[in-house]
């Protein structure tokens, strides 16, 4: 069988919990099959990292996120390495991101199920239905231009940051969307975010998307949308926006966070973030590297109680499947086994939820029924 | 009686429908007081000014702007100048503010009346109550930052934009919100929002907020929240926003933007954009220049028929009175009026409301309606 090396970082929190239960799906996922074989070892990355090392992404964990296959996160960070903490552990994420070269950041938000409709924060007839993918550019912009802090010189009064971006850059991102877009039947609107009207890194944007789409891709259809608008309408018409949201770092960092509340728990979503992929045009999206986490942070409040929902990790596991191992029939047995877990209304008198959802299911529990439907 | 010079700026599409039933308002407020007369006088801006004179704030119309008391204004904007147009309205806007000095952008989100809750695109229980003020830092930041454009030197492929902020900047805008804050009894609570965990300027930030508040404003609270999560929480618990948001320039669009679709109508929020006070610590909050809008554009798919909303233009007019000339109780007067307007649930078999409320009444009969009430 052909053997596929898998690094799990269970981090900080919940991390460890969730990511037990997205583990014990892939080595359910790996018994059943004879054609594969998923190696998993677990690595320290995050607060838990610092405490050990001193340092949140140590060299040997950076070394083994090189060489694997792929890689699945669970969550980092907690009140002990807070914002006026020496080391954090962000920039372990942002480093882990940058050098691996994870340029493509996939966040989908849909509801799993209908029956999750009454915890969504917007009105049911408004929410049924959203089914959204953010693309976001991940390794440029704001995040990784030039910028200057306050009490350097020359002037230590003023700090600034620089949202920089390249025709190359953005025409790599535009692909990966474009892919996606096409990976559906019928293939899926792609909705291009900018703030053209003010910034000329957002009127690169617009223009190379617009060429990279048309010349292309001839065969999607796209508009372009201004940031300020487009968060209007993930509240007041998300719908509008269903598809695949294309944008630059810091805007997909606030428009995929403001779509994860519709489904009505952050519990439930999944990510990939990938690397290498497609530098040409394709439609054969095979990335060289991928990072798989839940949307979710690492809950210190609820961390150890097992309560966490591990439904998030346990999506990214599939995510995992289907971009890094191309596997595609076990990433749809994972998802299928997941609504069908949601779409259970009771087990032994209680609801088959976790806590975020009002349930009392733990989270071992949610992991058992998935295994056992799979 | 005292003289105030106020100057009109109808703008585009539906501006001068709804300016045209907050002039109507203020004359009426004019009128009945002994101890104030308002001035107005109309100016060409935006779009109807590029048409006429190639720009769109010619000097004659920033002249009037600088020697008025304060400035009322309608939308600009529309398809025939639009992104592919040579001159575009814009531009004129973000001149106006910069020239001018309006660096403190206010604008409300609440539900002028519990009668708008099922216009709300959220759950009624999670819209009921929210009472957000966005403080919008507006001439700094990404906005006007240095930047370069696609394909001049020395890198003709990359653009990028700097996001720049002084201590001093921070300060003033800041101080807005503790004034704004403490002008309400109780005392507001102040939500500061930036990326802390990423930008040098928002680290800056931060460290300005907490300092000035602490120092100069010991009784007020207030807390700080990344972007990403703001986001998040104005669509999933809004109310927990509740009080004074506090932001930069770009952050303060989106969220500003995306809080405004909570009361179920963009027609019915105002906006005031403020120079020039407070430098000082003080709670005497008296701005030297003021520019008051709706927060709507210029719809021109509705424009010219009669049916926009005046409402966001009526209560722009009473923050011009509160803010600009210190006419605290007109101000509460026209607030007052429209909400009894919009709890008016009949008049002639018909709701008393605008299209985008569902209703069917004009834009000249709600103006009459608060012209009378008052
Ligand atoms: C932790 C933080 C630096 C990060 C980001 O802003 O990218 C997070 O919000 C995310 O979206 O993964
Ligand atoms: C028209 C545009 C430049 C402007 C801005 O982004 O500031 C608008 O969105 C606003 O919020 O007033």
């Amino acid at each position: 069988p052909k053997i596929f090396r898998i690094v799990v970082l269970p981090g900080d929190g919940i991390g460890p919990e969730v990511v037990n239960e997205a583990v014990r799906v892939l080595e359910t996922i790996s018994k059943a099959s004879t054609d594969f074989d998923l190696k998993l070892e677990s690595h320290e990355f995050g607060g838990c990292a610092i405490d050990s090392t001193g340092e949140p992404l140590p060299a040997s964990t950076l070394k083994a996120c090189q060489e694997a296959d792929a890689i699945l996160m669970g969550s980092i960070g907690g009140p002990k390495w807070g914002v006026n903490a020496k080391v954090r552990p962000e920039p372990g994420l942002l480093a882990l991101r940058k050098t691996l070269g994870l340029y493509a950041n996939i966040r989908p938000a849909n509801l799993a199920s209908d029956s999750l409709l009454s915890y969504s924060p917007l009105r049911p007839e408004i929410a049924q239905g959203v089914d959204m993918i953010v693309v976001r550019e991940l390794i440029g912009g704001l995040y990784f231009g030039a910028r200057k802090e306050q009490g350097t010189d020359p002037d230590v009064d003023t700090a600034w940051d620089t949202m920089i971006y390249s025709v190359a850059e953005v025409q790599r991102i535009t692909r990966v969307a474009a892919q996606i877009a096409l990976a559906a039947n019928p293939p899926l609107e792609i909705h291009s975010i900018d703030k053209a009207n003010v910034l000329a890194s957002s009127r690169l944007w617009r223009k190379v998307v617009t060429e990279t789409l048309t010349t292309e891709y001839p065969q999607l259809t796209f508009d372009h949308h201004l940031v300020d608008s487009a968060a209007m309408f993930i509240v007041a018409n998300p719908k509008k926006l269903n598809g695949v949201i294309l944008t630059e770092n810091l805007f997909g960092d606030i428009l995929s966070d403001q779509s994860s509340v519709i489904p009505g728990s952050l519990g439930l979503l999944p990510s990939a973030s990938l690397a290498g992929a497609p530098s040409a045009p394709t439609i054969d999206f095979k990335p060289t590297s991928g990072l798989y986490e839940p949307i979710h942070g690492s809950a210190p409040d609820i961390a150890g109680q097992g309560i966490a929902n591990p439904i998030g990790t346990i999506l990214s596991a599939a995510m995992l499947l289907r971009y890094s191992l191309g596997l595609e029939k076990p990433a749809k047995a994972i998802e299928k086994a997941v609504r069908k877990v949601l779409d259970t209304p009771e087990i032994g008198g209680l609801g088959l939820r976790t806590a975020d959802l009002g349930g009392k299911v733990g989270t071992k529990e949610i992991g058992d029924c998935i295994v056992e439907e799979l």
